[in-house]
């Protein structure tokens, strides 16, 4: 794949990269030359029942992800679990507009679901690292919504479940954020249809992007109480300036594109004709739903409705004044509380 | 001034437009020509102590101002009072973009202040009306806004105050998403500084400022609880299509972008070099704060603070699903509440 200035293993990394061939999408399209790029942690042992899978989360990639949730004699131990961090299709790092050939380059990227990084992940886990049952699927946000979908798709490969402020399926409000998100990076003018010289070109539609992300990623308590001190800002304005925005300026609009409408559209009652009680029927994992109280993408009200509908799945609104992006682990308490809720289900 | 095909006397009417003359803008720039479309309700009394002024809010107009808190009976009582409702600079009534002459037509119309429709509105009511006490002034958001500035500038002249769903002050959360607003506008590429040929050209921009009105102009509530049923609309995305996209789509732009600013800049702790508390203790009017416990522009606790500065005030925070939108009365027993609070007020 080509050298980008961002997506890159000096960035990211590090990751291997696994090739799939070709991927059927649930649309009908293919993906050609479907590749994930992987992180893993520890060993597969003998009996191959000690795999734990963790897709990425909306812009984030595998680094976040081991550096939020991996470590030794936490939970996720790599050195009790082998421990397999997939980033999503469209993350920049797996299969994505930027890095995929005609005709598929670009603005020509097909559209992806959610439910095709779980078909792409079923084939690395099963074919690749021949594993037939993971011992536990978990993500955060867009993370959490792939894991409900493996755990609904693939009942029998998934033992358990944790889903950390995340839903089975995206809200109707939750779509209309995602579709204003989307509509600050194809509204600018120089998006050309996915065909912009330079993501640097775009600069306004990411500025706005990251405004947007400000807005529903933090709290309403993040701003009152003014946790951006904690992190070094003294106003709103200097962490939208200093943090969100320099956060997301380097990433590619196209990309972050194929993943809004993941997120937009994600619904795990796919498999069901959009019945989604039925569809969370379909879980037989242990399931712990991990909603942040303050978050106001995925609610814990609407987290809460997902585990009512799971048989025994354990739920827990945990608080987090950062609100969704205390997914970035800022908050220690917050983190600890989470280690102990997954402790709780590994020992299980 | 020019027929326009939203803003005009049949849409909004009955007013009358005063003219004023040249303004001087606290920018030190000049509005030339300055006039006021002005409802006004009743009849001025011999003592001249019973008028009552209501500014608006960002896009509404006197006609809703009227329907919401005016009605015999009521405590806003056209039998009792003289109630004076001035469409605010930039409303698309009183001098606003679309109907200023050159120099200032359009995307040339200087930037106004909270503090300029308070210059205006005060000679206004004193060189028109010859009124120099007001018996209240009142008005919800960017009205509350104007309310605060005067009671703050011309404390002689404010009997009682009453600043519903609104602070002194934009908070900094609370600018941001006025920029993101602002964004939405100016960024559509149809939009040339102004000088775009027809609004509908903005249709774009004018469908994704619907969207973020809708986010933050309701509440979590609204949407989890489906209120938008009760207002004949199945889906989230079918209240944004059949009611806040056609709601602001006739709007002009410019006049939407001229409130923007006011809303994004407004705060009463000017007139103190910015000192809020200092500001705030100037007032002497008996008044009430009354937030909307769900408002995602103004939260309870931002008005409770401004309440807290404020000598005597009376802090009541009223429940509404609707959050911010709640102040179009669509929640009859907020209006009770609104209408029990106003009298006991005016009782005093």
């Amino acid at each position: 794949m080509p050298v980008h200035a961002y997506y890159n293993p000096q960035n990211h990394g590090p990751y291997e990269h696994y090739a799939l061939g070709d991927l059927l999408l649930i649309s009908g399209q293919t993906l050609r030359d479907c590749e994930l790029a992987v992180a893993t942690y520890g060993q597969l042992n003998a009996a191959k029942d000690n795999a734990i899978l963790i897709p990425t989360w909306y812009s984030g990639t595998s680094r976040i992800i081991h550096d939020v949730f991996v470590g030794s004699g936490r939970p996720i131990d790599p050195e009790k679990y082998f421990i397999i961090i997939v980033n999503q299709l469209g993350s920049g790092l797996s299969s994505s507009p930027h890095n995929t050939a005609e005709p598929q380059a670009r603005g020509r990227f097909p559209a992806i679901a959610v439910a095709d990084d779980v078909s792409a992940q079923e084939r690395l886990v099963t074919e690749v690292f021949g594993v037939n049952q993971l011992a536990l699927v978990m993500g955060g946000s867009m993370g959490a919504q792939q894991a409900y979908e493996w755990a609904v798709r693939f009942p029998a490969r998934v033992r358990r479940l944790a889903a950390i402020a995340g839903t089975a399926r995206t809200s109707e409000v939750n779509q209309l954020i995602a579709e204003a998100i989307l509509h600050s990076l194809r509204s600018d003018p120089a998006f050309c249809a996915g065909d912009y010289r330079s993501a640097s070109d775009l600069s306004a539609g990411l500025v706005q992007h990251a405004r947007l992300m400000t807005l529903h990623g933090l709290s309403p308590a993040f701003f009152e109480q003014q946790h951006y001190r904690a992190l070094g800002f003294n106003s709103v304005a200097a962490f939208v300036e200093g943090f969100m925005t320099p956060y997301f300026a380097p990433m590619d609009p196209n990309a972050l594109i194929t993943q809004l409408e993941k997120w937009r559209t994600a619904d795990a009652g796919h498999l069901c004709n959009g019945d989604l009680p039925a569809a969370l029927a379909r879980i037989t994992a242990r399931t712990l739903v991990l909603p942040i109280q303050q978050d106001l993408y995925f609610p814990p009200a609407a987290c809460e409705a997902d585990a009512r509908l799971i048989k025994g799945a354990h739920y827990q609104a945990l608080s987090c004044p950062y609100g969704h992006l205390g997914l970035f682990a800022m908050d220690a308490q917050w983190l600890a509380q989470v280690d102990e809720a997954l402790r709780a289900l590994l020992d299980e």
